[in-house]
C-alpha cells in the first residue's frame, strides 16, 4: 500500500481553511507525520507564471474558458512537480484547494458547466484524485462577513452580488459532494476555528487509521 | 446562411504553408473578398503572454499536458477575440494552424493521445470547427530539407530524430484526416510553391462557389 496520501481542503471564501490547515499541519508534525503543506501554484515557476497571466488586472477581457484552461495548466504543473514527488516520498500532502474548486467556481458558479470543467481537469490530473477531501461548509453570510473588514449591516448592491455568488459557490460544492460522496467529508465551518480544527483532526485521524490497517 | 467562413491550413514543418497563405490572401483580396489572415496567438495580448510562457527557453521542465492546456487556452482567446468577430463581420478567415495541429503534434507525435487532446480542445473551441481545412502533405525528407540551411546528405543522430518526429507528425495528420474526411482537403505540397498555390486557390474557389449557391 502506498504510504503517501493526498488530502485536499475545499470551501468558499471566509471558511477559515488557511488558518485551520496550518494548525492541522502543526498537529501532524507533532504526531511524527512527514507533511507537505501546499496550494496552487505553490512556488512552481511555470505555475506561478500562469497564475500571473490569470491575475493580471489588465486582463478584464479574459474569457471564462481561457481562464479555466489556465487554472488546469497551473494545476497540472504543480501536481507533477510538487505533489506527486511528495506522495512518492511517502509524505502526507495537504493541499489548499484542488479540482473541486474549479468544479464549484468555474463549472457551477461561473456557469461553464461541471462536466466540461471536469473534462479539462481530468486531462490535467490524469487520475490523481485526492485520497481525502475536507469540505469547509460555511453560511455565505458568515463567510462574507469574515472576509470583510466590518460586518454587513445593510447590504448594498455589490454586497448582494457577492452574497449571491457565495450562495452559487455553495450550491456548486453541494453538487460536487453528490458526485464524490466517498471522498468528500464535510465540516461545519460556522463554528470557532478551534472547534473546526478539532473536527478536521478527528477526520484525518480516522482516515489514516483506516488506511494504515 | 452565414457569409463569413473559417478556413485553416495544416501540415508539418517545411510544407510551405506560410508563403502559400500569403499568396492566397493576395488572390482573394484581388477577387474582392474581405479577408483576415491570422495565426495563433495573432497579436491577442493574453494569448501572446501564454505563448511566452510556452516558449520560454528556461522551461525545459514543462510537462507535455501543461503545454497542451496552454496551447488550448491561447487558442480559445485568439478564437473569441479575433476569429469569431471577423466571421461575424462576414470575413473569410485564413488561419495558419488550428485544432488539427494539436491533435497531430501533441495528441499523436508527442503521445498524449488524440482523444484526450481533442477533449480539451473541444472545451476551448466550443463547437467552432473550421468550415474548411487545407492540409499540406509533404514528404518528411523534403519538409526537413526545406527548413534546414543545407540539404541532408548524411543523417546524424539529431537529424534522424527530427526525421522520425516528422514522420510521426505526418502519421498524426493521416489519423486526423480519417476523423474529419469531409472537412479536410489534402494538397500535394512536394510540388513547387506556384503549383501548390494554384491548387489551394482551386480548392477554395470550389468551396466558396458550393457554399454560396
Amino acid at each position: 500500500m502506498k504510504q503517501g496520501k493526498f488530502i485536499t481542503f475545499e470551501g468558499g471564501e471566509g471558511a477559515g481553511k488557511t488558518t485551520v490547515i496550518e494548525k492541522v499541519e502543526q498537529w501532524l508534525i507533532h504526531s511524527k507525520h512527514d507533511v507537505l503543506r501546499t496550494r496552487e501554484p505553490g512556488g512552481i515557476r511555470i505555475a506561478e507564471e500562469i497564475r500571473h497571466v490569470i491575475l493580471d488586472v489588465a486582463h478584464t477581457e479574459m474569457d471564462g474558458r481561457t481562464e479555466a484552461l489556465l487554472y488546469a495548466a497551473a494545476r497540472r504543473q504543480h501536481l507533477v512537480e510538487k505533489v506527486l514527488p511528495a506522495i512518492e516520498q511517502n509524505k502526507l500532502v495537504l493541499c489548499d484547494r484542488f479540482i473541486d474548486s474549479s468544479l464549484a467556481y468555474q463549472g457551477f458558479a461561473r456557469g461553464l458547466g461541471m462536466d466540461e470543467v471536469l473534462s479539462i481537469n481530468a486531462f490535467a490530473i490524469e487520475g490523481h484524485m485526492p485520497d481525502l477531501t475536507i469540505y469547509f461548509e460555511v453560511d455565505p453570510e458568515i463567510g462574507l462577513s469574515r472576509i470583510q473588514t466590518d460586518n454587513i449591516r445593510e447590504l448594498n448592491r455589490l454586497d448582494q452580488e457577492k452574497l449571491d455568488f457565495h450562495y452559487a459557490v455553495r450550491e456548486g460544492y453541494e453538487q460536487v459532494k453528490r458526485r464524490y460522496p466517498e471522498r468528500i467529508q464535510t465540516i461545519d465551518a460556522n463554528q470557532s476555528i478551534e472547534k473546526v480544527t478539532e473536527e478536521v483532526i478527528r477526520v484525518i485521524q480516522a482516515f489514516l487509521s483506516y488506511n494504515n490497517k
